[in-house]
């Protein structure tokens, strides 16, 4: 039984803390957030305490320190942690600045820091399955990859402007997922951005639709298309191309009801909200920091592909600006 | 090349006369209709001549004749054809009456008479392809099966009068594809049949939807479900529950388009009229029938077929009146 | 926040637990077992405490009593329970012994308990949209229902022994569906029963594959398909045929990914144990309690209902041995 | 009925022959080949005769040429039969060299020329239903498109040495229905190619294996995908992403049938051979020339549109070499 502060008692801190609080190896013990009501509500549901910063690295009890804060924070707390020698579950991005992240990745390299980063769709069961058919050949050798990943709807236009842009806000997860089944490092980035959803996305120097391509020393290729609003849901899909076939992770329904009339048949919607798409992922994530704190495993993310999706990002918003291919 | 008479001009006739003109192996020479117009219509297209039935069979150059004639006539120029030596494909039913119908399938026996009763749905891809991998032992040993057999919208009443009831018009069809796949004959039918669709169905004295069990001597047991209106298209489909799995065949759609909508997403129609849904098996029974004048093939369907399905149909139509299983 | 025994923590009461403990709204506070480190094991989880029954229904403070002991003790313990004035959460069924169960239904009945039967099935995401739908005239009028359940492996022939049969143990889980969303009593039924997947059932006096069909007044029919081994997983599914067309609950995967071969697409198992394709389910019914004990719901099953669904079951035991239909 | 000249009588020459001859509004009279024997073979299947292209052009009687003959001879027969005043059904592609193809184009327009330019995947049932919903606003205003179009297997090495490369060779179908769906011209393109399934065809100079985008004045994006060899099958599918929705076109399967065991569920494979796929394209490509010869239609495809997507090909080759995008 491992003990836990987090830090952040904001909308996904409190999807952390429930799943902490039900995994059988881990206690949250402390709750950490400038909102005092804020952090006294998920202390008094779970039995944790209320806690400064300072207090939750302090206790020796404390093994791990989950950062659910504002982003602008992720590093700092991160980088505390680190030096008070505590396992972290850092939300994701690390950063929104790449030269920043660069610096503090040789911070905790140097520390040996044991810190999750938790792109979370690494955990998605079907997304973990692709992933392991394809890494155990399923489908021969990788050719090439089709991510799609379009949000129901476009955030407000007060947070785009502080977002970091489409590319690090939203396709940093897509690059993620890019960089863990290319099973090569991405040397090329092109991408063409657009703004066809919402006008004030453009006038806050923004796009809402993009297409990028990615690709490897070996040639292989991978397409990314993003939406900041779908019109139909959540749209989150992969498609695995190989040697010998191909393998893909379809969208989750509602329901498995379908309903046939004189038009045809109709099937349910699919997950439409991602604390529902991917509440098993937040799950398995609690679930992979109690390995990573019981001593076997190591990170399945860490700082380092905080870094290189960064990378990936800032390409990739370079080239859609610039209209040229960039090479990394 | 075989020379084929076409007696019947009707819907069905001139389906077989098409698919007759497109098989390289069938020549269709003489067509034979009481309606001179319409005998007149397809013998011009496909440059036959029209006969009469007399000077059809006596045309030594007649390998083969095709009965797509009124229900009851199919007995009597079948049993013209083949006393004139001519190999027949007949349509379904064989008769309405299961006396008649036994009475001449000995003197067919007597004849060696090469009849084949088209079935169409044993020529369906989907359906045969069940059938192969049944009996190939794709899922074990059979236990069960699953036919359901809904048309999109019900008869005329008048038809419904001279039709021979539900189970010997419709259901027969279903018969016949249990007798195939279940590998063994029935021994006990129960059948509950209401009138949900139409009062006028009723009236006539008929029932307009049903549920059959079958039951051979081993156990295993064939569901059948009947309706003469589904409200959502031509329902034909088949599972089949074996030791190892279950194999199904289901609807095939107008067209592979989805809609994907906030309100979930909308596959397309699934065909909806017969003569779409079974364009291919016609076009194969064809084929079949010149298989069987080539003479190396038996045929799929004969006379005992048509025999058996008609017994099971009237026993399934006794226990519908009754309320009582009937032991064949 | 409503305080609740459990009586009974194996396997199911563990699930009940859980369930409970997460709702917001009830608070686990006595667990009962006759084996004293079961019940000590469940209670420490959850800081309840262990307590006989005695104890538990003496405690003003229990609002409610949730019954997951041994089949033989589900009557007795609710009786207890509904004399004590506490609302009851009983698992199925109520009793295997119909003359038993109807005069309890009585007394409860007299008493005026608040009986919820816990009929899983209902509270499935899947086919409770289904009925909502059908209920909300999706599909018209309704005119018959097909349900497959299949399990994925027989039970332990010493289960089958005192199993009370595949009609009472099994599919009167079905009985159940049937009569909730045919919307009318069942007048008739009719059952054809076999040994087809292990002999040692049948010599144990009971069935192995059964397919049931049952009848109301106004004539829509109710297929049932049940089978104690399927060979492919846990089968699952229901269809409604109405006026205007067909609405279906299909079988939830394991995920969503596919893989495309050479020789066709190949889709993921779907979920073969009953705890995981019903466990949604499972902590709707705690929430269902929930609401029962707010006061404004009365239970959406209760021990009429689970007179109802024996009284098919023996039925339709009787139906497959005698071959003949049962008029009720 | 409109009398058809056919030049070329090899693989795609006798399926149009044969589609010629089962339309009702048309019939082949001339049969033109540099082999006397194919053309014997073909005009005496369909009671036609063998003739010269001088003849066939100089008989009053023929309405419309055929050109299905080896690529670089489509754009002199097609201006000879244009010359000549007939209508012109010419197999794609108009030219693989885009000067030419200019240069002939204004030639086509100085004379007025009825040139179908028959690309068949405007004609497949499931692409044009997707076209259609698309234009009837079925998901709003279009945004953007994925077309996925990857061959079962790689032509022979000595094939793509004259192909004029993937892009020009294979991809040219789809810059055809990226500008058909589109509803816009293109102006920029990005290519990324790379050889990952034959060597030999990297040092025949070509690639396998690309990804594309393409991209409007408003910024709609098509993103294609195009492999030479799939490992699964035929894999044509197209994804419209529009403001309201998404619709999607996908793969035909050979039968409705899936399996389902212990691993889960197994559907048949899609079609695997273009002449299979597109069986029903190719007929109504015929219907689509007697719509034109009956006077009131135009062509949908002609070669302005043959020129434009050979443009496209022409800068995604370029792309793909220097690793810019092109501007057009």
């Amino acid at each position: 039984m491992h003990d836990i502060a987090l830090i952040g008692a904001g909308r996904i801190g409190k999807i952390h803390a429930a799943n902490l609080a039900a995994n059988p190896r881990l206690r949250l013990t402390r709750v950490v957030d400038p909102f005092p009501e804020a952090a006294a509500a998920v202390a008094a549901q779970y039995g944790a305490r209320v806690s400064t910063i300072e207090e939750a690295l302090a206790d020796a009890a404390i093994a791990g320190v989950v950062v659910a804060s504002s982003t602008d924070t992720h590093l700092p707390y991160s980088l505390a942690a680190a030096e008070a020698g505590k396992a972290i579950f850092c939300e994701k991005p690390l950063d929104q600045d790449l030269g920043r992240a660069r610096e503090s990745a040789a911070r905790f390299a140097a520390l040996g820091a044991r810190l999750f980063l938790a792109f979370n769709r690494r955990f998605d069961p079907n997304f973990a399955a692709l992933q392991a058919r394809l890494a155990g050949g399923a489908v021969g050798a990788l050719e090439s990859l089709h991510i799609i990943s379009h949000d129901p709807a476009p955030p407000p236009v007060d947070y785009v402007k502080v977002s970091g842009g489409i590319f690090k806000d939203m396709v940093i997860h897509d690059f993620d997922m890019a960089r863990w089944l290319l099973g090569e490092e991405v040397t090329e980035v092109f991408a063409s951005a657009s703004v066809l959803v919402d006008p004030a996305i453009g006038e806050a120097g923004d796009a809402d639709t993009a297409k990028t391509i990615l690709r490897t020393a070996s040639g292989r290729m991978c397409v990314i298309s993003s939406s900041r609003r779908s019109g139909y849901g959540y749209d989150q899909r992969i498609e695995a191309f190989g040697s010998k076939g191909m393998i893909r992770a379809q969208n989750q329904l509602e329901t498995t009801v379908e309903t046939w009339g004189e038009n045809g048949a109709a099937a349910d919607r699919f997950q439409n909200f991602f604390l529902d798409r991917y509440a098993v992922a937040y799950a398995r994530e609690a679930d992979h920091f109690a390995d990573i704190l019981d001593g076997g495993t190591p990170p399945l993310v860490d700082f380092r592909d905080g870094v290189a999706a960064l990378a990936l990002a800032e390409a990739a918003a370079q080239s859609a600006q610039t209209g040229e291919r960039v090479l990394l």
